[in-house]
């Protein structure tokens, strides 16, 4: 994999001058026109130790405009990072369109070194590696150019840089890590390169420098980084040349079984019943949670529903179980320029809480393959990759820990029509009840359509979706409290 | 302070049921145009230990909808909360326009605490208090509305209550506070009371409730919310009948002499001069800001000066001295809407950087005694106060411990003129001049007017302005250079 990156290139000092101000003028104007066009770009500085690294990005600094771009260094994780999963300290420095981010130490950082030393194995070391790419493919499929640097540096180079330091009297961080690798220098190379070929994919490709002489290592880097400019460019050009696909209606199939078909929507309890259930599961709410606490236990509880199908007073019932200091509920409306400015899982990355709540979504993530594909906000190809984006995302919040708990609140298109017009006759509730209520329901079968296909490409084992009856809001709110209790004790 | 919240109110069961039902509806009609008008609203639940601060929370969030409303509590700070300024944590959580914050616990709670178990003396105390007070009347002066409670028990019965929880076998979190504080009752109630007096201003006046009967605590609780949404929402409205008055334009007062006359803009350095300096004083620059992060020194440096002054390139040349992994540079444009939604510092609050840092400011808070002075956007009476604002958010960042650099490049109108013809005359210089600039050359004297009274307000003595001549480029770059080691050993 490193061969090519040991033959000795060289760059004079001479060479270096004359090419250096053209180069820099290149990068400029095309960073400008990244900005333009709105893509976000990551830049990736990774490689052996005592490859200077640093020097890079001081470089990269320097001849770039620093508005538009942001260094990011990894140093030990804060609390806050690590009480949420892995990847949430990347996602809260990735780039909004037209910006760009050098990462200094990345999401390679960590399985490589874990490998390196032995802390994983190597099933394990392979899966993260595999989780990068996908990552990575997310990113670039939604525009992001990734442009990555390996720096490498032979062992005897590596030793040559070490012994120079020595002469020099050089001390301090940078030395001492490159001592301490240069002892695995052989481990480190191999699970590099296996990290490499593992994540090398055609949307991120890695660029291998050979970084034995300073001045072939900093040109090599603005000459990649300006190809890699012009081509996220002409790539932007042609995706906006392509004719848009028409949007498609809503198949005209016959009329199939859906999943909502089997949900008994003539469930109903009684008053007398309503209130001791009540009664009974906010309590128990209330002690699992606190027991939850107490065992560190996270959990995470998304509500998605028809309109008016009765999400908030579901929602005020559960909440009401728990201590105020425990939960939180997290509203999704129109997302902030921010956030459009972003990956649309961004919005959520960012406001995960922190260990030892319960956090309920009020409309989630799954508005990307509800609404937005309803409505044509994403094209086919997007929702349909959403699937597994989502399902990726939902792994890594279960695998750090988090009870994952999914309400489809349902209600029949009478009883909808029912409360909607109730919501239009009390003078406080007409806020409820909009023009675009009036548009989604007429979208019905749409929506039906769409429900299908979500619940059979994301109801997992470790996050299945309840399908809650809400014809009775009585019964959907028992419902949901039951559901919550049973999902919390068997993780407890 | 109390005597009026110790009279024994009650309200029955019937009562309370009766009321309830009305209130509600009023108060989710009152949110509603709240939300509509813009208003953001602060809510602070604070009080005697177990006069049910958690309840009074569950009963807000049962009765307000929750979509506009966050509630925040304040366990123990993050370590990226304690290596920030300590309103960062607060700042962090204030609501957006048109949004809730409930604040359980806030920055009442430390000072009292501290006040109580005299781990602070009584001057800290109170100068902690009025430090409240202000940024209270400065979000107050924003429009932001902010509805402070305070729950009251007597000893007495603080006592029963826990009496009452022995007998049911209660235990846990709050029961174990309530004891805790049951022991120190009097210097409590005594330290709060002091508290409450230095803060109970007009725009942000305190309500002391009696909490010993749970159905008159909340009841008052919801009446007294309803009350403050009322006068918000007249408030804004006033705003908005009354007269807008006209922008001023800038005095045509006799020319005066301006600060900025006094700099020596025929300074300058031979191309020799400039290089040994560079080197030099970068070199320097490597050494502080190591042994500044060895010795967790902060430093925020911060840039402005006139278009085409040449920070930017100042700038490159700082942070080239640096370490890439010890600076990182915020470039200030226009503010995204989220941004717009809160206080005007607020993007500069969520911004600011952890321990061990250089922050680089390129443009600043300083925009609101600037451009938004001169263009307009900020009022004569916002930018007015702005100054104190200012002075106080730097006091803050003074206070953590920050070495603050603030740095203006000055250059002549004929210099700048210069510098415009030139960057229109090269192709990739052309996207750094657009008409804006040609059209805040126009302002110059109306800047100069802004410039000499920005000076005057916040040059202070821990962070004084450093006025750089910039007519010669080499000069001014040397010149940031030293003025930033010389800030930076001072502190060392």
């Amino acid at each position: 994999m490193f061969e090519a990156a040991e033959l000795g290139q060289r760059v004079s000092k001479d060479d270096f001058s004359n090419r250096e101000p053209e180069l820099q003028t290149q990068l400029l104007a095309l960073q400008y026109q990244v900005r333009e066009a709105g893509i976000p770009v990551v830049l990736i500085v990774s490689g052996v130790e005592g490859a200077g690294k640093g020097a890079v990005v001081n470089r990269l600094n320097g001849w770039l405009d620093t508005r538009e771009l942001e260094t990011h260094t990894f140093w030990d994780a804060t609390d806050e990072e690590r009480e949420r999963p892995r990847f949430w300290r990347y996602w809260r420095t990735l780039p909004a369109r037209g910006k760009s981010t050098i990462m200094f130490g990345s999401w390679y950082t960590r399985p490589i070194i874990e490998r390196t030393f032995g802390k994983i194995d190597e099933p394990t070391f392979e899966q993260q590696c595999a989780q990068i790419a996908d990552f990575e493919q997310m990113l670039a499929a939604d525009g992001t150019a990734i442009v990555k640097f390996w720096y490498h540096l032979s062992k005897k180079a590596q030793q040559k840089r070490l012994k120079a330091d020595q002469k020099a009297g050089r001390k301090g961080f940078t030395v001492a890590l490159t001592k301490k690798f240069a002892k695995h220098y052989d481990d480190f190379v191999d699970v590099s390169g296996r990290a490499l070929r593992i994540t090398d994919k055609g949307g991120s490709p890695w660029h291998i420098i050979d970084a034995e002489n300073r001045r072939y290592r900093d040109l090599a880097t603005g000459e990649i980084l300006a190809e890699a400019f012009s081509q996220a460019l002409e790539r932007k050009r042609a995706e906006a040349k392509a004719k848009k696909p028409k949007r498609k209606p809503a198949r005209k199939r016959p009329r199939k079984v859906s999943v909502l078909d089997r949900v008994d929507l003539e469930a109903s309890l009684s008053d007398e019943e309503y209130r001791r259930d009540l009664d009974k599961y906010q309590q128990l709410v209330g002690e699992l949670t606190w027991k939850a606490r107490q065992r560190s236990v996270n959990t995470v509880a998304v509500f998605e529903g028809w309109d008016a199908a009765g999400k908030g007073g579901a929602i005020r019932r559960l909440a009401a179980g728990m201590d105020a200091r425990q939960y939180r509920t997290i509203s999704i409306g129109a997302p902030t320029d921010e956030e459009l400015a972003h990956h649309y899982l961004w919005r959520f990355w960012r406001h995960l809480p922190r260990t030892g709540y319960v956090t309920i979504y009020d409309r989630s993530w799954y508005g990307r393959v509800l609404v937005e594909r309803v409505e044509g906000f994403a094209r086919e190809e997007e929702w349909m990759r959403a699937y597994g984006e989502i399902n990726d995302f939902e792994d890594q919040l279960v695998h750090h820990g988090i009870v994952l708990l999914k309400f489809w609140v349902h209600i029949s298109p009478e009883e909808q029509l029912k409360r909607f017009k109730e919501r239009e006759a009390i003078p406080w509730k007409q806020y409820k009840i909009t023009d675009e209520d009036w548009r989604n329901r007429e979208k019905w079968d749409a929506y039906v359509e769409a429900i299908d296909d979500m619940v059979a490409h994301t109801s997992t084992d470790s996050a299945p979706w309840n399908l809650i009856p809400g014809n009775d809001k009585k019964y959907a709110r028992i419902a949901v409290l039951k559901r919550f209790c049973q999902g919390l004790r068997k993780a407890l």
